[in-house]
């Protein structure tokens, strides 16, 4: 298919497209991915995440500074939580990111959360491929770190980063919001700020109190200012320790298997519940629906029912349902 | 069985132990959910959202003392996101409850939201099922308005309350937020302090942007100053005035269909995916997953084979699986 040889060569408007196609929730995007699939693993991924206003689209965009200064294509998904799921394309760029915009070696693209119940996860990992499968180096995730949806986005990162400013309120409610586990690199910004020092001192306090065995990565905390581009060269620098640390220790092909193991798991559960919308909409499955519609049976009994019957068996053998 | 039993006869403490059973995913809840699946459909539900600090928890506190007042029974349900998921039990009520603690007529329970990956919405429905088995009459639902996951909660409700407050920040980020589409009553908090009536008057504008046809409900957009019981009873008001239009319009008992329909549809879901964690550990689709862990085949390429064959056919068939 053309536009996946498009993709192959590394022709960002074929990108462009099958970002759009992902989107969409289009019937060809497996045929795609499956197509590029055996060029996959190449990018590394970096996550930046962390409450509203910390300033994660500041050092996303100074980290992306250092890497094209480096000569690496860059790739970045901006999840956006408060726009539409599939107004990528209309929203564009965000505004601190324009200065990359005419720059050929950065491909950024906003993705909206809402409304994708659950979907947000698949289509960032789906379009982190279609980055990394037209020859993307580096890939920035960035996402707001409020929400479970929101932070799910992060699995798919090699790296993440965790960003607070010393305003962005209490230490403890950041912790708790889950950004404690998900953290390979923390991130005070706005350092000359106050309650900047204490902040970082109390992080490193709740990560003392972690127990972990010699062979496991300790976040580092690091200060910076990011608008004034103060410590961020050692946040990336940090990047490539965390990187160097995963491949010593065959972390990062593990966490890749998982993904892929993962990524299968969903497909199946997918592929599955379409077989049963179908179903459901023209078969035998729907006067099981309407019994419980009209709660003559609760949903329990339904669904052992249904899969006590050959319901299931005939709905998933295509010789039968055809 | 007899944690049944105690249920239907509205004994509290087989309410906390059957919550604690959904909260810990026992293997039990369906089956409980089951026997008492006939007597529900009786409370009526009521979710508040709303971004952080806007005041949820005062004004659920004072509604429950409305409902209370007319001596019906509550059952309330707090998500909150910076819990790890199973901690309901050591939460406990918020401060602000407390005053309820002691009132045999209310029940309420935190359920946090870390860790729950999609499984918030189900845990939700199932505690609200349970509280709506013993009998309980009204059932409040309070989430933060902030992310997918947290917003998706609200679909067990008959009445979606948002809650803003004029410090809240910029009404257009919170419409933006998803609150908008949910909404069917609109409350300003802190009704006395600047910016509130023009944040009022703003979600009036923008509420007459949206078309509707004659027969649609129309937001009312309400003041009120939750902690000194100000406009606390136009609020319980109109959530009298939209269940009336609900069921006028049999509106009420569609939405109870739809989530009658989904619910089994999950389940399905749910239990394919159980059976195929079995299989994936011991079974032949382990294969499979060798073969993506390895890149050897593409995810979607291994979906495809494994629909093709009769893998899932054998799966799902009791007799040959056995």
């Amino acid at each position: 298919m053309e536009l996946v040889d498009s993709l192959l060569k590394g022709d960002r408007r074929a990108l462009a497209k099958a970002i759009t196609l992902v989107e969409n929730g289009d019937a060809e995007v497996p045929m795609i991915l499956s197509a590029i699939y055996p060029k996959l693993g190449r990018a590394y991924m970096v996550g930046i995440t962390g409450p509203p206003g910390a300033g994660k689209s500041t050092l996303a965009d100074k980290i992306i500074g250092l890497w094209r200064a480096q000569k690496y294509s860059v790739g970045a998904v901006l999840i956006d939580p408060s726009s539409p799921f599939s107004g990528g394309a209309i929203l564009g760029d965000r505004i601190r990111m324009q200065q990359h915009a005419l720059d050929e070696g950065v491909y950024i693209r906003s993705l909206g959360s809402r409304g994708s119940h659950g979907g947000l996860s698949r289509a960032t990992r789906q379009v982190v491929q279609l980055m990394d499968g037209v020859g993307m180096e580096r890939i920035l995730i960035e996402t707001v770190g409020v929400g479970q949806t929101e932070l799910d986005v992060m699995d798919v990162a090699d790296t993440t980063v965790v960003i607070m400013g010393p305003e962005s309120g209490d230490t403890i409610q950041t912790m708790k919001a889950g950004l404690m586990e998900i953290a390979d690199i923390f991130v005070v910004n706005k350092a000359d700020r106050e309650g900047a020092s204490r902040m970082a001192a109390e992080i490193r306090a709740m990560l003392e109190l972690k127990e972990r065995n010699g062979e496991e990565w300790r976040p580092p905390v690091l200060s910076c200012q990011a608008n004034a581009s103060v410590g961020v060269e050692e946040v990336n620098g940090a990047i490539s320790s965390h990187r160097s640390f995963l491949e010593e220790h065959d972390l990062r092909e593990a966490h890749r298997r998982g993904l892929r193991r993962h990524e299968l798991m969903e497909l199946l559960a997918r592929y599955f519940r379409e077989k049963m919308m179908d179903s459901a909409n023209n078969g035998a499955l729907e006067t099981f629906f309407n019994r419980v519609e009209k709660m003559e049976i609760s949903p329990y009994e339904a669904a052992d029912l249904i899969f006590q019957s050959n319901l299931l068996k005939n709905l998933l053998n295509p010789q039968l349902t055809k």
